[in-house]
């Protein structure tokens, strides 16, 4: 067991025993005399791996029928492009939800290939909520309503699935698309719900350079706009199983290892109720004293990434450095927000939490 | 000692004191505690592994000041279009070499950019040999060159940089871009002859999901096309130290190690002549023997990867099993071209090329 545990918000925790797998089979997958970075991505040892990956995500999540999934590399910020370039269509419009600087960063890369509509944004409480869906706004003829389900730097989250259809005059058929990156199979999610679901790997998923996307299979009719290079058109990935070129095969084979911990641990039902533990620790002890400060609404409030402040600012590098000396890691708020951050994703054990309440009990006590 | 060796054209063969040193670092890398693979790419921990890897790769291949080295995402695939949206520029020309299956694939996508002009071709001969410098054209206002220096299908190597101002009514500035990925590091060369160099680096650099970019600054200068997306904008990597999204970290990681491998080795001017007398071993056997056969012209055969068939196809099959229980892995031919395909990339060793050699003698003895 280490003695550690990170909290970095992305590349992140990976299971330990996920971790002690890949060591075990580096040089040798399975008696194939190969390590998996070695392999053929179109032989027969790789393409079992990508299969069961596949087939424990689509299980994991229940993903339906009517939906592709895709194995893509370039992040998140890859997908910002990607998105408009294949879904604005004719209608050239797109609606997006503003709630922090991922989602704002998703908005500025849209506008350069169409134009934007703000359906709501939580920018007048400074990003610290989920703009209730009484507040959403539907431009007529929009191609698409794209929101980010969690602000992985403000630690914004939304607890409830947007129903587009209960918006006064929108039309039900409008493909929601979701930025799933940092709360991504962290709960269950009804699929069917969503156009088009993203999510860079290295939060809940596996190691940095591989994104899921999860495609509603009629939208891989909308012809992409002209000049969308073939490796960002969904099409080239639908149509060649993930495979036009060389997938990111060692991140998918590090994302299937953590796709059988998931199940093991339950599934995404189970890992919800230990997520929820995980988060209420803090956020009852940030709560109940007045040393630690988290700004965001508490209805709104991230599972997966917990900003904080101390009251005394000029404190946080002494937190940092006592921190890392009981083993707490990476624990430094965003460079843009200050103060500090703890994400605390599916592979942060309990006990990690545990670790980190103890530690700031024990820092208050000394310092308040 | 493992006792496989892997034929793979790539993913591809790794060293395996690098597999070993990754398995040794796989929890807890350098006493802090976490795998590289849950860093914080923005911590100090990863940065020092990147600023290694990066300064290592600049000694090795001695990449002069006034080139940045780039990391990025997508395969050499999403070159193929990066290099049209960023160096196009205002004339919309290109001139490309034409030698193979990958620079076909670079000629097509480039043409959805821009005006493409085939400089030179090998298509009378089968694509088997490398266009002599005396058959290029170059066209009057072109903005780059590009060639593939290493066709990893067809097994046509350069052995020489094309000098463009020997080309008679070329300019002289005219930017040189190579497509470097099956034989990058594979021998020492000049980094000034070229205006950009890329590579994926799942043939000698590392895993797949990296790809190197080697770009002279002031192409930096060139307006990209409007509408190419952030993430495929050489600029957008090169004012972030490739750092403005996460990086592919493991991957880079792997590089790193591999990077060191191959300074111990000697450098490039040791490993090329390693690799000669690797290719050598085979090249010499096939041409000695009619029961097999390799259709390259001799002075253009790639030292990285040896296309070769059996006079007999039907014993295709049993030759595959038979090396494969020799422990001979992953030599089965491009499937659009069918036969063998031996790559010998910088991680194999001389004794998995005699060990082929070997099993090939036999294997002509017993059926020829």
């Amino acid at each position: 067991m280490r003695k550690t545990y990170n909290f970095s918000a992305g590349p992140a925790v990976l299971p330990e025993e996920v971790l002690e797998q890949a060591r075990e089979e580096m040089l040798d997958w399975h008696g194939s005399g190969m390590s998996v970075m070695e392999m053929s991505h179109r032989g027969k040892e790789f393409m079992s791996i990508m299969d069961k990956t596949e087939s424990t995500l689509r299980e994991l999540a229940d993903i339906p029928a009517g939906y592709k999934i895709l194995f893509l590399q370039g992040g998140a910020l890859s997908q910002f492009a990607m998105v408009p370039m294949n879904l604005l269509g004719e209608s050239g419009k797109a609606d997006y939800v503003q709630t922090g600087q991922w989602s704002e960063k998703a908005i500025n890369e849209a506008a350069r290939y169409g134009s934007v509509h703000i359906a709501a944004s939580s920018e007048s409480d400074g990003f610290n909520s989920a703009p209730p869906l009484a507040q959403w706004k539907i431009s007529p003829g929009t191609a698409y309503v794209h929101y980010t389900t969690n602000e992985t730097i403000g630690g914004v989250e939304f607890q409830w699935i947007p129903d587009l259809s209960a918006i006064a005059g929108s039309d039900k058929t409008i493909p929601l698309v979701a930025d799933m990156s940092s709360n991504f199979l962290s709960r269950p999610f009804d699929v069917s719900k969503f156009g088009l679901i993203y999510a860079g790997a290295q939060k809940n998923v596996g190691p940095a350079g591989l994104v899921l996307v999860i495609i509603r299979e009629d939208l891989l009719d909308v012809a992409p706009l002209s000049g969308t290079p073939t490796m960002y058109r969904y099409k080239t990935y639908a149509d060649n199983a993930s495979m036009y070129n060389t997938p990111p095969t060692y991140a998918i084979y590090i994302m299937g290892l953590v796709m059988e911990w998931l199940k093991k641990q339950g599934g995404l039902a189970a890992i919800e109720q230990r997520n929820i533990a995980k988060a209420r620790l803090i956020y009852d002890l940030i709560d109940a004293s007045s040393f630690y400060h988290c700004p965001v609404n508490r209805a709104d409030r991230s599972r997966m990434n917990i900003p904080f402040t101390l009251s005394d600012s000029s404190l946080d590098e002494v937190f940092l450095k006592q921190a890392q000396t009981h083993g707490l890691l990476q624990l430094k708020g965003h460079r843009s927000v200050g103060g500090m951050r703890a994400s605390i994703y599916n592979a942060m054990p309990l006990e990690g939490v545990q670790a980190l309440a103890a530690f700031m009990q024990e820092f208050e006590r000394n310092h308040a």
